[in-house]
């Protein structure tokens, strides 16, 4: 490709609205332009990215059986109301009505329509397993859209879904999934991380998201550095950091602490280490009539160390002996129930002395501590010196309701955590019947009787992942795109290609030795200032670059610089070929 | 590809709401799955096939130096006003709004959000010119969506748009589209046709269809076989079947001819050829207020022969001397209008003797008639022996306004013309400053001040050419792909392949061969009979087929069947390999 024949546009200043880096560089190095909020234009130079992206994943899943098909943008409202998600799913589900008046959405994923087409196509055992995938638009009408293609409204995702006879060979299909992905992800040339994930209402052990690497992340993933542990900090187990619990030492005092409202405050004015205090979260659970009105509220008190913080997910998944719990969705208390259950505000909360009687959920670590400070439900007022059984009754439950730190135990004994941020661009997710249930989804066994699908779903975010790699790869110059996704692999950079034939032989050889080696290459043939051209193609990311000047070859002499090098290297112009290619193999 | 790795599903049946044979054979090969009205899935099989036709299209406009963008699906309606097609367009405009009440469209085209990149990122001319196209989903809220994917109403389409600096520039970036486009449809392996049409209020002779023959296309082609002329038949110039005006012959006169309100029933009756009959036609214009209330309406006759057409789009560009005219929209009048200007309903209309004045517009072949017959505006008579000056007025305007026939002089004066039954696949259309008047959008020129683009859009209905390709090559059998789009090129049908050693090592060889060769091949492994397998590909339209069989292999031979020939031809395995390498270098 010569430059001249593409379409570059690369601004100074990246707009006020772009708060990240891969925004930001997104936009100034011309991958995309922005339509309206969470919506853009894939611009040349982005949508070869994209192209490069979607072709490594296609060839890595149709090597894996996978049999692409697509999906419309467009679906029936009926599909969705048959897995009641027309109803069920916010305002990100983007309804709309057409002519006819008939209700409609745009596909923010397909499990529908794909369990639709398998109950009328997928008829026997015989059929099966089958992985369908789609690489399509997808809409969800994020309510504030931000950080460019990375939470936009309007994305292209690989979607894939899996559907086989029994639970072992859908465990069969979630491993090659599994596998396909890591491929994927290592032919990207990104550093990624699968971590076990959150299976919500489905259960079982078979979530796994792919997380690129990247201290800007908005994802904490925990691991182990010396095992195999590696999970989201949603999902991640915090096992009890005290083997058992002390005897008391202490008396029990209340202890005034004016002002001092959270446990920092309190421990330091006390003298404590903060692995002394317990925090009091209150929470709350509704229960509702038919008609949807509130009829019973319940107050939780939750308890975890000072410098421990609350995990909701857990914390979602609470459930006591006698079946209540937090399982079928929680709130913050308000106010008005906090004073009315603790006499308190917030602040001053603990668990003895109550108004009325609450529930009291301790984490694994908060049940065998001994000795420990809580607030005395009085404003200015803590208890020092508190201890299981002796001050207060035991704990209606003691479970893992805390996010893990740096340095906790690895819940699998082999070491201790270590915690980084990643971006999650993929997601492998075990379905169970889910789906093929609520849709009546079946196939006729081998004994003949109709059988629900066992599904998995499979997301690739595309566009995603040039956000998550340019969040993992760039510097203060710009992007430093792996050689495998780069928009172009190898840029040619004649200086004064347009008033020098020595210039101009020597770069339009190197680009037509390029060109027959099969390499993609841009030859900037635009005439602009060496030191805007470098920029330029700083700035997009090409990984390979080579300047062809008039004083360096009178030398014989051209430059190579990666884009992930110091400095450039002197190379000789006979060899310029053979150093290239060498360059590119190892990519 | 093995078929026991893909998805083949084909049916016996087409389903009852598919009327045309590509719908039908579309269905029934499993080339897509119906979702909801006019919305399909493209299933793997016909998903193939898009891709081929895809890569063909980027092929040849990226030679053509167009380069490739990717535009939101989902647009905001802030630009569509700016053009105003956000109120002017139908109800096919697929209106909605957002999660915060903001106005959006489903794009059916771009030209609003292209203009829009335009006017940001062209903004000198050393940018130009620059052809933007995409590949990507459209959406047209069709009344009635039918003809599977021929309209339905989500499609794929590819659409580009030119921006030049000059009306002369602007000429050559159409003339390189309309060669691209005669290289793909080339490439493409289907008969075709480029012809002019219409422009519209644009005007000029810039905007060619590109038709794929086909006797159930819904598009009527004029073309000289003796001349490059071609057009749509709403274009085709028709000229006067009469040199000149013959003088008087026959006394007017009053014929009653009750019941016949026909011309050819009248015709019969007088026993008058039909080409001396005149049909008469009226139709009204209406002029309204700012509020949109209709304040006069006029009515105008038209004239064309007995046995002509009156053609509506050249009626609709008819304007008299005076400025009057039908330039602004027509419709047909009403009874009522007919009965207060011409005393008499219709069946008994014409020229002579009206109650109320009305403006005569007679076809050029009609206003060089003599001793002709029309209506007598009293119900069960006609005029016979009517002649222009003698016994009515010459008339208001002759123009050209009714449909050429088979067998007019062709208006280049090379032939007489026929006509030919088309699918519009592609259109190329020059679109001046339309657009980018109404979004001012300019560049700076080389005097330095700012231009508007010159512009031209050019679509190709990625999705209909299935459709196409399949109304001109099918049989009763099933679809005959060209080779350069079918799903696969070759099938190899192996009998027993679970069950003979013979017969799979023969077919494995052949088939590694065959992909060794580049070719796109696939086996079938699934264990089908016979019958079965070979009605399945003859369906599916596979262009090559090889048949190994134990029979035939003790002799050492094959059976090679091309998609279109009436029978096998048996082949000695040693040259199975050259057999087909001949045959698909013919394709």
């Amino acid at each position: 490709m010569k430059a001249s024949q593409f379409f570059i546009s690369t601004l100074k200043e990246a707009p006020a609205d772009a708060e990240i880096a891969s925004h930001k560089l997104m936009m100034r190095a011309g991958l995309i332009r922005k339509l309206g909020a969470g919506l853009y234009n894939y611009m040349p130079m982005g949508l070869r990215v994209i192209r490069k992206v979607e072709a490594i994943i296609r060839d890595e899943l149709n090597k894996a059986g996978c049999v692409e098909l697509v999906m419309p943008v467009v679906q029936p409202a009926e599909l969705w109301q048959e897995t009641g998600r027309f109803e069920k799913m916010g305002d990100e589900l983007l309804r709309f009505k057409d002519r006819h008046d008939r209700d409609f959405v745009i596909q923010p994923t397909a499990e529908e329509v794909i369990t639709d087409i398998a109950r009328q196509e997928l008829r026997s055992y015989r059929a099966l397993p089958k992985n369908f995938y789609q690489i399509q638009t997808k809409f969800r009408d994020e309510r504030r859209p931000r950080f460019g293609i990375m939470r936009g409204r309007e994305f292209t995702m690989k979607d894939a879904y899996s559907f086989d006879r029994d639970v072992e060979a859908a465990g069969k299909s979630y491993d090659a999934m599994y596998a396909a992905y890591t491929r994927i992800f290592e032919r990207l040339g990104l550093q990624f991380r699968a971590v076990a994930a959150d299976t919500g209402a489905i259960g079982g052990d078979r979530s796994h998201e792919f997380q690129v690497i990247a201290d800007t992340g908005e994802d904490a993933i925990v691991y182990c550095p010396t095992s195999d542990y590696a999970a989201n900090i949603e999902l991640a187990e915090a096992v009890s950091l005290l083997a058992e619990r002390a005897a008391a030492a202490e008396a029990c005092e209340k202890v005034a602490t004016p002002g001092k409202s959270t446990c920092a405050d309190v421990a330091a004015l006390l003298g404590l280490p903060l692995s002394r205090t317990v925090k009091s979260l209150v929470l709350a659970t509704d229960e509702t009539n038919e008609a949807g009105e509130i009829v019973k509220s319940t107050v939780w008190l939750l308890l975890v160390r000072g410098d421990h913080d609350l995990n909701e997910v857990k914390a979602g998944k609470l459930q006591l002996a006698d079946g209540s719990g937090l399982k079928a969705g929680f709130r913050f208390a308000t106010e008005k129930e906090i004073v009315a259950h603790f006499g308190c505000k917030p602040g001053y909360l603990g668990p003895i002395g109550l108004k009325q009687p609450v529930k009291v959920i301790a984490d694994r670590t908060v049940a065998n501590m001994a000795d420990w400070v809580c607030g005395a439900n009085e404003e200015g007022f803590h208890i020092r010196g508190v201890n299981w059984g002796r001050d207060l009754p035991e704990p209606d439950l003691v479970a893992d309701i805390r996010n893990v730190v740096e340095g906790d135990p690895s819940p699998d004994g082999q070491g201790v955590l270590a915690i980084q941020r990643g971006i999650e661009v993929g997601h492998v997710f075990y379905l169970g019947t889910k789906y093929s249930k609520a849709m009546d989804a079946t196939f006729l066994d081998v004994d003949g009787k109709p059988k629900h699908f066992e599904m998995g779903c499979y997301g690739i975010g595309v566009t995603r992942i040039l956000g998550a790699a340019i969040e993992q790869r760039h510097d203060e110059r710009g992007i430093l795109w792996p050689d495998a996704i780069a928009p172009f692999t190898v840029v040619i950079c004649p200086v004064g290609y347009d008033r020098s034939d020595d210039v101009k032989q020597a770069a339009d050889r190197l680009y037509a030795d390029l060109v027959a080696d099969g390499v993609d290459v841009i030859l900037d043939d635009r005439g602009e200032r060496p030191g805007a051209m470098f920029a330029d193609w700083e700035l997009i990311g090409v990984p390979h670059r080579v300047v062809l000047g008039d004083k360096g070859l009178k030398e014989g002499l051209a430059e190579y610089q990666g884009r992930g090098d110091a400095a450039a290297t002197k190379v000789p112009v006979a060899e310029l070929l053979a150093t290239l290619r060498a360059r590119l193999a190892q990519a």
